[in-house]
């Protein structure tokens, strides 16, 4: 199997087959869309025109998928030992993402990302972190490819989660607790909030501020924007030619949802074949944690990205960007809102969603280690639960339907989540 | 590539190409040769077997074939982005066991042992772990084969490294901190050594307790036996198809050694066209830390394996069954003595030694990261340190050399030390 040379552009296929696409960014005051010249200081340009883009792929740079080799084609596994272990009649296929080096797909749009920012010029990329899944993707990418890297990372997250740190500071990453005295948003929160424990809203009004303040350095994003969903697809095109492969193909397509781009990631090149007719039945899930589900519970309106309310207004379902989400262990997913494109294709019912506590979570993701050995991360065990629901419900239903979810990462930093989990002190 | 049918016996060849065998383990007390009867309480029957087979090959059972699939073949990737670094004209391999659930090639071992106890009627393995790589990789193997797994760990790793323990108890494995009450042997420890912190030795003699004194139980070590060594010859037999299907092969080849069962499992397939008079200059390098350097520095003579003097005696280099290495971070490599397959290659100068000081080992481990992605485990990265020297060399005489290293687990439990490093605070 090969690694595919081009990204799949969804939008190419929204507007071909729905003749509409998702409403775009909004500037706060005019109402009015944004255009490039309100993003170069955050982007390089590149970025800006794959995030506007309709063309139907978006050609894979050499360099990256030189880089991509050391990973990828990631493996699409049958979890036969879990079907077994369900007594389903279901076929179970999970693509696992946990073994880029970074841990998680994540690193698939930080190549791309540090790449074009190094061919425009950029010297540094500054980003947030909350949990550092994000953060020691864009760490690691960065080192790749020559580029300085500042990492705002959520104070308490710096204080309990130390070995993530170490993971971007063995990358050369300079990452700082935030909220900091470095900028000046980061002050006026300290003195508005002496004893914060930061937030990832914080850390990106302060990544921003840097980003917009110095002409060397650009703005690095983790989820939510098309050109992010769109570096994705790798995900799905690969699945898709290991199906081929295989013989098979699926009927549900499982992800986790945070800001939504490995869902997406994986979903999108199977979903071309629903908008296109070939495929109208097959069913696409999105996984949320009940304590911050966006699309179960969320307003689909304009609301800003960040909580320092200082982005460009997005279409979105939202909890509003003033939600503080609990302290749930699924870090990642624990974002107000959901990639325009997502929220889009939630509300023309072309993908569901679902929502779970984290103790059926953990109860999930411990099963599946006991089937197959991997320990998922929180945030992919949300998958995991939804996968092993639809095996269930297959069984009821005595049907042999094909399966598949993205486990987007391991759990080997998130290993707090699990003591919790066993010693029952989990909410 | 598919996963091979069979294990490779490296005691066939030496019998036939050397007709000599290493020297048999013997009684403390007769020294005479121990025989089966005297390791029936510890070991299944097929392990005892296997320990003292010439056969040229051991077949590896489907039942463990089918869970190496989860896993295996694991990768042989090119380090390209290295050799450009260190501008080598060499080509360097590594093989990666990290991509095994338990994060090591632990579990290939595991999974047999686990296997053969199960079919013999064990209803439980104990064992003991330092750092905590042996014991998840048998809590995990366990579970899949429906026993139950006790644990010894070392105190002292009990309470620093919490997040092994939870890898284990994840897999519903029993781990309690040694010196425990719960062995007469544990409690003599404690009256002796009211304070102690533990060690391997105490730890190992409180499994062997365990095991000896219950018929249902059976005791389970994750190298220096020759049955352990056997289970490892996955890796270097899967390499050499891999370099078949590439068009190359290896001039050099290389393990980190504590026990000594990576480096043997890589090596020993290779060793075989060493021994035939076909590759005569093949080179094999076998790494220690410099603390703890049973092959550097160590005498060749008989010797007890465990600090409690309670084992059969093996014909070993060793530094002495009660010398106490200083605590490295390469916890894995911290034992007294090396396999005796290996200490009788070393003899026969069919295997070299090397040895060096932690510092040099994280900060080569550092370099591999930057270049391949890949957080080392401390224990692997003294394989990097050697495959750069030898790269280095190849620089220096311009010598097209292929080099090969197992790097046999990621580091990503073992980030303190990397913490450590970075600090400058290491010794």
């Amino acid at each position: 199997m090969n690694i595919p040379q081009r990204f799949l552009n969804l939008n190419y296929y929204l507007q071909k087959y729905l003749g509409e696409l998702p409403p775009p960014p909004l500037h706060p005051a005019s109402r009015q869309p944004v255009g490039p010249e309100d993003l170069t200081p955050l982007f390089p340009m590149e970025l800006i025109k794959q995030e506007v883009s309709v063309d139907e792929f978006v050609d894979i740079p050499d360099e990256v998928r030189e880089i991509y080799k050391l990973y990828r084609p990631s493996p699409l596994i049958r979890a036969k030992r879990l079907e077994k272990a369900l007594k389903t009649p279901a076929r179970i296929y999970y693509k696992y993402e946990g073994v880029s080096p970074a841990g998680s797909h994540k690193l698939n749009t930080a190549l791309v990302q540090a790449y074009y920012s190094k061919k425009e010029g950029v010297k540094r990329l500054v980003t947030e972190t909350g949990a550092g899944q994000w953060g020691s993707a864009l760490a690691l990418a960065t080192k790749f490819f020559g580029l300085k890297c500042l990492v705002y990372m959520v104070k308490i997250s710096f204080e309990q989660k130390p070995y993530r740190r170490v993971v971007m500071e063995l990358f050369d990453a300079k990452v700082v607790p935030s909220p900091s005295k470095k900028t000046r948003v980061g002050r006026s929160f300290l003195k508005q909030y002496p004893r914060t424990h930061g937030s990832l809203g914080m850390a990106i009004a302060e990544a921003i501020e840097v980003a917009a303040g110095d002409e060397a350095t650009k703005y690095s994003l983790g989820s939510v924007l098309n050109h992010v969903l769109l570096h994705q697809t790798v995900i799905g095109l690969e699945a898709k030619d290991q199906f081929k492969a295989l013989g098979d193909e699926p009927d549900v397509v499982i992800g986790c949802c945070g800001g939504g781009s490995n869902f997406s990631g994986l979903a999108f090149p199977f979903l071309v074949d629903k908008l296109s007719g070939k495929k109208p039945n097959r069913r696409f899930v999105g996984v949320e944690p009940s304590s911050c589900a966006s699309m179960s519970k969320g307003e689909y309106r304009y609301d800003f990205g960040d909580t320092g309310q200082q982005t460009p207004l997005l279409k979105m379902e939202t909890l509003g960007s003033d939600f503080v989400p609990p302290p749930i262990h699924a870090g990642g997913l624990r974002y107000h809102g959901i990639a325009p494109t997502l929220a889009f294709l939630h509300q023309k019912k072309l993908v569901e969603a679902k929502a779970y506590d984290q103790v059926s979570v953990f109860r999930a993701a411990q099963e599946f280690a006991h089937s197959e050995g991997v320990i998922p991360a929180p945030e992919s065990a949300h998958a995991i639960k939804a996968a092993i629901d639809e095996a269930l419900r297959c069984r009821r239903q005595r049907k042999a339907e094909t399966i598949i979810f993205n486990l987007s990462g391991h759990g080997l930093l998130d290993l707090k989540g699990y003591e919790d989990f066993l010693a029952g002190s989990l909410r």
